[in-house]
């Protein structure tokens, strides 16, 4: 049996790592979804964002549902655990800026979500 | 223009999150994929578990390709960032035990990813 205790470190593959919702639910579907909420055009500009900037120590993955569907457009940023809803391209760019480059948290865009 | 410093903590809305894999290419596609790897019943039972087991603070998302797609099925799981190769039904159940309920990093499914 293998040992199972974390005694060493595992390397990081990214220093970071954001997860946005490619979710698209037809117009007028009850759950609304980020796509319905126009993010795909969004999470466009963010990815070709981090490769044209040579981001490379930042991940970007497409991901399905996260939940909370009226709240998006949705990304989140791990190991943070930071949840953005970005609306406007100028907001993308701020997180690149902010947040992927300077590390510092971008608040205006935070979104605090909670598990009811 | 608001405080760029993050001078408090965002309370996190999981204790962990699993982004999973489910990309699926055609038989014979010369990236291969984690689909045809075999994820998509190992990423059910995964899900089925963590809400069966009712582990709330787990998130699980399934994701779109995560890269390195010849080492699948790839998970990773953050905070942590420890990237996962599970092959088997066992192996889900292991991760679900070991990791998500006990805290305990399963290692011998650990795949460490390295960007060249």
């Amino acid at each position: 049996m293998q040992d199972m205790d974390a005694d060493y470190e595992i390397p990081q593959l990214y220093k970071r790592h954001v997860f946005a919702c490619y979710t698209q639910r037809p117009p007028g579907h009850p759950r609304g979804s980020c796509g319905a909420l126009g993010a795909q055009p969004l999470w466009d500009r963010l990815g070709k964002a981090i490769e044209s900037q040579g981001l490379t120590d930042t991940g970007f993955t497409a991901a399905g549902c996260l939940g909370f569907c009226k709240a998006g457009p949705l990304m989140v940023v791990y190991p943070e655990g930071i949840w953005y809803r970005p609306t406007t391209s100028e907001d993308i760019d701020e997180i690149v800026e902010s947040h992927f480059k300077q590390g510092k948290r971008v608040d205006r865009l935070v979104m605090v979500l909670t598990r009811s």
